[in-house]
């Protein structure tokens, strides 16, 4: 499989040049647009990888997922569920307009910005220091390796969060969020800023393909109902407005970071992690999606 | 199977009281709410039933799904692409605004009402009179029967399907249109009145569900990337602007008509057809929704 | 006055050069874009003139004013402005956005398409032959002259005015319209078709600046609460979305049409008509509303 | 004329009961909403008054009526209008909508709330507190007296103006506003709480009336061009999405503001000021604005 995985990574090579690598927060613009790698995790914990599959990068918004999953298991689906949609979105990842006129001032889901912002507020922790532990040793332990945060980028998004911080005061001043808005958006950009490789993003998906089960004992980590939901949702809102096509062509639940990460979940079958700091206009790292094209269509991944 | 399936209607009769039939065309308030029916056919053909699968109802948007299919093997899916997207759609089944503010004009989908407008012009014939032959004989051998149009209802949409009008003259003044706008009308709300009863949406479910294969000679009736592609298109639109909350709930593409049918298609494993005339707020039959739930719970069907 | 206004036709004539001819319409592509012409009506009727005062062009849009104040007249202000409302629009002239997502399905203000057919509505006819008659019959006593349409130009409308005609249908399906939909758009592309020239809008102007009374007689021929409420509306929505600016820039109520033509009314001093079937980006005559800077300066006529 | 403005008040009176206080802010809460309060000013400083008429309330949207007239004296209207439009709006006072999809980022106009504070980014001053100063004082050379601000207020519109807070965020991120968000908000929130009465208010008025000359000694306080583009924008958005109908049946360029008070100027003739601080469902005060119909109609001071 490894040579399989290396011949795709080639192949899509050249898909890195057509992309660019985010620079709406300073410090993510310095990333290497050339970069490409690959993870695969089989249910068994077995990786499979090619390319830069061990550089590392921010996890940005595949942090959602880990968030919307810890916030379930605290909360459970039914409490979040009043404070936030599973629409999808069909604009940019963190537009004002989303929130402002659809749903009744309720976030669209939990992978756009402002959905992801409620969901902090529902995982357990009597400060946003506690919550941050709780947050990095859930992704920690769904990944299989100690994670920290890349300072440098932690800084940049704070210093630049302006819209953000918009979407959160917007939302303060419509009694969506209570809590205090500086330190609601302090964890939020410490979470963005977790690094990781495409190793620890292949095993956190093999996690889930695996019904939320530990690959090593098949302990229960998190509960079979709880995966469903948060890939039903990555299905239909995972890769911004590009989840539509991205069905079409690839077919599997998947959640994209603007720090070029992409999760994909076969359930069943085996957990993916590509990494690619050149983006598309829709903020989906275009060498990923190809390297996800060409692995679906190979091993059949496809659930459509 | 069969007294399982009989149980679960009698489980979700109540919910029937909890809707109400669609209006907005007058013959089709004319349907009895409390009607509630199912058929699953599994890939051999073998039919199991339950409830008011016997009884006829008007396909309507249903047919959006086997215009597309046919389409797509009349045309392709490059070319029909560059005219209608695979935007999920988050307001209402055939808004105007839909149209007007996204995707420069393009209709956000094939399965909302301006989409599947422009989906039939890509289905071949040289007049609307043989493209209505095409399609009926295509609908006809998937579900396995000659089909027939219901005519109160066919003229009951014509009358007052106003809001259709709007949008295909709006198209047509955008240039998305070109053809004689009545003559296309006439087209859509005669392939909306064809009746069928619960055993035809499921065997089509079941021939998606087989890859486009005939169930008993296996011989390919629609190229396996078609079905793909309708499949993820469903996945994420199919159920109008709760197709986020379905994928949450059952986890199967399905398709929704407000005459009160959903097909619902669980691939290499079987088809289900459901019927229940009386309809939640977002259009979707509620007694349907309640079947499908309880099905896939009870056979494990979701994808995710 | 004669000679000052000629100066100024000379002035402005190379901003004919910076727009553009009406193309929507084939008909109205055929103008010739260099003409430049205006009249000044004084409320004792005698008029000055300069430039193609005397050339004809269709009335398109200002025609709205008049339907409204016969509709006025007919019924009264507190019955249209519950169909009606007077808010201004900040989108283009035929917007669909408009219609659907403000004020509750009302057309915006009489002035826009939306609102303009529904206008129409309201004035008296026991059939829309009978109002085409009452509406030319107002618009020549208004005018001073027998009026007639421009033949090539209201079959041209018929054929090619879907987006009216989406406009229509829609106002249809929402209950806003009960009439027979192409009857009114047949009687609306007939008003728009009816041809004017400068010095007939300039007399219009001077009936409303001089209160609704007659020139010659001051006999009332409008009530001057009439004439308010649509100059009123003219301040706030009478340039598309240019209406803004046109009131710092000049400062009077106006309408403009897209035949080029753009009437002004100086209440207690004089009417004003111009044409220039160049339009800019908004769909206003670009050597018209030059001619209305000069003009409005040169006499200190803003009435802000 | 005293004695005709104390008979208005009295018949105005149960209007009051129909409107409610602005409770947005905490503190404006605390008004009575029974107060009704006028004062006309004629241009040679005469004054007339009745009710209320020297009972304080804070300034609010008023004052931007003052920051941009300071604002166009420093910088110029050509400078201005290339970040801030001249557009009516047909939202609430503070939408985010508003400044989202119109007008290309730019706020529609210097009289909704973004407007408002890009404004005050033009008014000379090293920095903010100096900018404050150069405000209240031209507020007081306007109105006659030395200003001061109601704490309270002040510091309840700090804490709680997370919509405000939004919205300057939002124009941070989109580049439109480059200087320290919280320190402009401060500035924004002090100058909303400027103490004021209906004589201050109507003396201003009176001011713009008199094409900016002092009314004791004619010495020219602003250019008159800079009144007119004032008084433009004011007929078109000074009372909110209220402005059509306020055009209609008063006819006067004005502008309200949540503290209850309505500054309207009938250019050569007088200022007015109301204040009444129970508020219409658009943020207008209810018997305010009944006050000034009446006022229009008994002196014919409609500019239409």
């Amino acid at each position: 499989m490894n040579s399989a995985l290396q011949q795709m990574v080639r192949d899509c090579q050249s898909w890195t040049d057509k992309g660019k690598v985010a620079d709406y927060i300073p410090e993510l613009s310095k990333a290497n647009p050339s970069q490409l790698g690959v993870s695969i995790t089989q249910l068994d914990g077995t990786e499979f990888y090619a390319g830069n599959s061990r550089d590392l990068f921010t996890i940005q918004s595949i942090s959602k997922v880990s968030n919307f999953l810890l916030a379930l298991e605290d909360k459970g689906y039914e409490a979040l569920k009043h404070q936030i949609g599973v629409l999808p979105t069909i604009r940019g990842f963190n537009s004002i307009l989303e929130l402002d006129i659809e749903n009744e001032h309720k976030p669209l889901n939990p992978f756009i910005n402002a959905g992801a912002m409620v969901t902090l507020t529902f995982i357990k922790g009597k400060n946003n220091d506690e919550k941050f532990s709780r947050v990095i040793n859930f992704m920690s332990q769904m990944m299989g390796e100690e994670l920290s945060i890349n300072e440098a980028v932690y800084q940049s998004e704070r210093e630049t969060g302006n819209r953000n911080r918009a979407l959160a005061y917007y939302m303060k001043s419509t009694g969506i969020l209570t809590e205090d808005v500086e330190s609601l958006l302090d964890l939020y950009f410490k979470i963005c800023s977790v690094q990781v490789h495409c190793g620890h993003i292949s095993r956190f998906a093999a996690v889930l393909a695996n019904q939320g089960r530990d690959l090593n004992n098949e302990m229960s980590l998190i509960k079979p109902y709880h995966c469903r939901v948060a890939k039903a949702i990555m299905a239909n809102c995972g890769m911004y407005d590009a989840s539509g096509e991205f069905a079409v062509k690839v077919g599997l639940p998947a959640k994209s970071g603007v720090g070029g990460g992409i999760m994909a979940i076969a359930s069943g079958k085996m957990g993916i992690g590509v990494m690619g700091p050149a983006l598309d206009t829709r903020g989906n790292s275009m060498g990923g999606w190809q390297l996800l094209e060409r692995i679906s269509d190979h091993y059949q991944l496809s659930i459509y």
